[in-house]
């Protein structure tokens, strides 16, 4: 194609904070016009953050971000903007891009297909746009597509080509997945053969409650080449110049590194974005509360992050001595509140009724556990984070109000064999930079246990974590029936007791905090499963 | 119309439980068969109970399913039975109705309209159906239709008229809200004018998480005229003989009664169908614990629910006795637990960090009372009730973990105002009965308060109830903007300082359990807002 420079504005909005994000617009085109770009492209939804919920039915939010619009719209020059917003006409609301141009919005595009599966509700937001819009800009034909018409088969990529379009434009919110990379490149390509014209993709980076975007903006000519790609999780300006010379194309991270980016980021995002400036968390000598410790210390900094070891009777001396070893590796504030004499009380306080005995006796050492951190969160400020993985949140294996009272639960999507496997990338990451390992060896190494028996570990009560995990992964993330996962070898009695667990720990998980997204199928908006199910799937 | 007996079948299924439901489904044929009926009517997926939600997509639900309408089928005879079942073909998952003669299944029909606002996702869930289905039977033709078919103008009823039905059958799984009922018999009278022919409406009854159905089946005639009705939140076998002598018409309830019967019959059926027998929850005295225990009250049996006071260095010797008073009335097993070695212990255990002051030592206090709940509730299998009212769900006027802990918000979505209205009401209903109050008069007339503090009452921390609650229902269940909201005659800063308590309060209503929805829009699937956002309407 002729001469033209596409600046890609790879940013993290926040939703509502529609001055905010008016603000990074501006940002982004001020550096794109340094960069003498033709077009500045910015996400889906830029002004209002994405996505915005139920707040697509509040008059002030969509008055507000037409305002902004129009702000933009008249500050344009003789360089093209291109962005995202909310748009409302006599069908309803509608996720809309526009193309800003010499003071005024020159045309407008009203996204075609609305996703209404997995976290995404559009039906119940938009109405579908139906025209296409091909705006001629300069010597080119640009079109306009947002996000979902990219995973569609036909629609606004096939009108392209028709009304000879030389470029396509796509504006996205699309959140990360683990190994949804490859597919969104091999997407892009399938779109640009279809227009017979180059894609440039836009993608926000950022956290969005359990969204996180990963950015991954690229340029891709028509014959499918690979013409230029952002980073991962990071704000980025991409600019191509399709008469230029070839840019650098950022590396694609590997699953670990995509991983920690994600859990890093949304958790930055989250606590950033509602206010807060440190975080607190029990610290108990093992995996979990290691590896969110971590995530934590890199999305905050070892100094705005507080570890509580909270150790019982059951506790040994190698949990707690984990526990600082793991704060003093990264020079987090540690604190040691023993749990016995809140148990004591409680347990004289309830003797009348007979005390308390098993399950009911390590719950309370456990919600001891979470009122504390709540009166430290109360306090001092702190948003407490919870440690609970995705295993744990599936089989119902933790205690409501206890380990899993908090704000954020930073690892609620990532299964027990991963958070090994996260913990030993992490440390050799460290070495590879020369740095000391965060996590200690022996929260690595030695068997889990919830600490709150004697002798306690986890597999008195699950099945080994890599065959849990792998029939979790078929139940959970792959909706696969009982007597398909038992016809693929595993036992039938254990898929039968982890199908139980699953399916009885519903009221639990409605309670739980938020945390990032990370799988196709986490448990969130994605798995929308009433608590009172009378379903037995198992024989 | 020619003699036809039509029986419509208000029962109440169970989410998943097949076998229950076709045994239901079975019970309402005999009893039908019995009462001579030519045709007897289910309500919406009654196979399957409704909503599923996501067991639309599981292969075991929807096969089990059909093997339970073929069993319907094979054994059906002269009479006709129409049934709500889960259909699946080559566009998706299908809401449909089926009708059963003699050994067969001879028609089906797939719902048109997929209601996806509000509570509802069925855009997520079903294909739409475009067919019309009217089938002969006998001298009559019958069309056949599904709930939202009925809210939406046009479809299926204007085609019944086209096609010359002279009976439409609607099988309705219609949630209760307050004064919904007239809308629903006014539309009703519509259809039947848009079809020219009378109207057989079924509803299902009972529980479902958070939805409760009312019934409230009718025959209406082409002319508009109210044939038959059924009672609310009862099962009924509404038998209407056309050609017969006319049927008695259940009265309806007034505004409190229907509350009341729909607080009673969510309570029931969550309790039930979850597996317990047995309620726990805190009594303070105040209102809302009084409301609360006294719907447990009424849906369990007193001997089902167990009180305890749990009084703190700050509770009222006055509100002590009102909770007494109050368990002694309704002969509810009653424990009393004072808080203070709790409080206490962890004070102690806090000491070092500079200890708990203010908002945390109040929290702490409400934490105590959560964790003994929960640990009554872990030892002895009891349910824990939650006591909180719709207008401090709104503020945040709770403490995470520690008033909202527990499994069922009874009253989650009953504003304060109401709370009270609610309590006169139930008295005056005991008078009517010459039962004792259930109720003392003190919990009803004294300022409320949280007593967390010495002396404290809500006013000091929150406007008068009367003029919060009128915001809140502008706000909240109208969805009016903050600028409207002042000029109807607010005072702007008590406006704003509500929509900020609201909007902050988020986070807290993400955990909270569930509870029966009441109003047009309670706190739950109604009403989707981001955690993290940033608007600020509050100029």
């Amino acid at each position: 194609m002729a001469s033209l420079r596409v600046a890609l504005a790879q940013v993290d909005p926040t939703v509502g904070d529609i001055a905010g994000n008016l603000a990074l617009v501006q940002g982004a085109v001020a550096r794109a016009a340094e960069a003498r770009a033709d077009v500045v492209v910015l996400p889906e939804m830029v002004l209002t953050g994405y996505p915005i919920e139920d707040l697509v039915f509040r008059q002030g939010i969509l008055d507000d971000n037409l305002a902004a619009l129009d702000e933009v719209a008249t500050s344009s020059g003789d360089m093209a903007v291109v962005l995202g917003y909310l748009d409302r006409d006599d069908d309803g609301p509608r996720n809309a891009a526009a193309f800003c141009v010499d003071g005024a919005v020159t045309a407008r595009y009203f996204k075609h297909h609305l996703p209404n599966y997995g976290v995404f509700d559009e039906a119940r937001y938009f109405a579908r746009g139906t025209e296409f819009t091909v705006v001629p800009f300069r010597e080119h034909r640009i079109a306009l597509t947002i996000c979902e018409d990219l995973w569609q088969d036909g629609g606004p990529f096939a009108a392209a080509r028709e009304s000879r379009a030389d470029l396509v434009l796509c504006l996205n919110g699309s959140p990360y997945e683990r190994c949804k990379d490859d597919a969104r490149l091999a997407l892009v390509r399938r779109r640009a053969a279809e227009a017979t014209a180059p894609v440039g993709y836009v993608n926000m980076v950022g956290g969005q409650d359990e969204l996180v975007f990963d950015g991954d903006s690229m340029v891709v000519a028509a014959d499918g080449e690979l013409l230029a790609r952002a980073p991962q999780f990071a704000e980025h300006l991409l600019v191509h110049d399709f008469a230029g010379p070839a840019q650098p194309i950022a590396p694609r991270l590997d699953d670990c590194a995509e991983l920690w980016g994600a859990l890093v980021t949304g958790t930055r995002d989250y606590v950033r974005k509602n206010g807060f400036t440190s975080a607190v968390l029990g610290l108990s000598g093992g995996i979990d509360s290691a590896v969110t410790a971590t995530i934590a210390v890199d999305a905050l900094g070892a100094e705005a992050v507080h570890a509580i070891a909270m150790p019982s009777a059951y506790s040994s001396q190698g949990s707690l001595d984990d526990a600082e070893d793991l704060a003093r590796r990264q020079g987090i504030p540690y604190l040691v509140v023993p749990i016995e004499p809140a148990v004591k009380a409680y347990q004289e306080m309830l003797a009348d009724t007979g005390g308390l005995h098993g399950l009911a006796q390590e719950n309370l050492q456990a919600r001891v556990r979470g009122t504390l951190l709540m009166a430290l969160s109360n306090e001092h400020g702190h948003l407490v984070l919870t440690t609970g993985n995705k295993s744990e949140l599936a089989t119902g294996f933790s205690t409501l109000y206890g380990d899993s009272a908090g704000g954020w639960a930073v690892i609620k999507d990532v299964p027990k064999t991963k958070v090994w496997e996260l913990a030993r990338w992490r440390n050799a990451e460290a070495a590879r930079r020369g740095e000391t390992a965060p996590i200690p060896e022996a929260s690595i190494t030695k068997p889990p246990s919830a600490e709150l028996a004697p002798g306690q570990v986890d597999e008195d009560r699950l099945p080994p974590y890599d065959v849990l995990d792998a029939i979790l992964e078929a139940y959970v993330e792959n909706d696969r029936d009982r007597d398909d996962i038992v016809a693929s070898g595993f036992d039938a009695a254990t898929v039968d007791r982890v199908i139980r667990l699953v399916d009885l720990a519903e009221y639990k998980r409605r309670q739980n905090p938020p945390g990032p997204k990370l799988s196709s199928k986490s448990f969130g908006r994605d798995r929308r499963l009433p608590i009172t199910n009378a379903y037995r799937p198992a024989r």
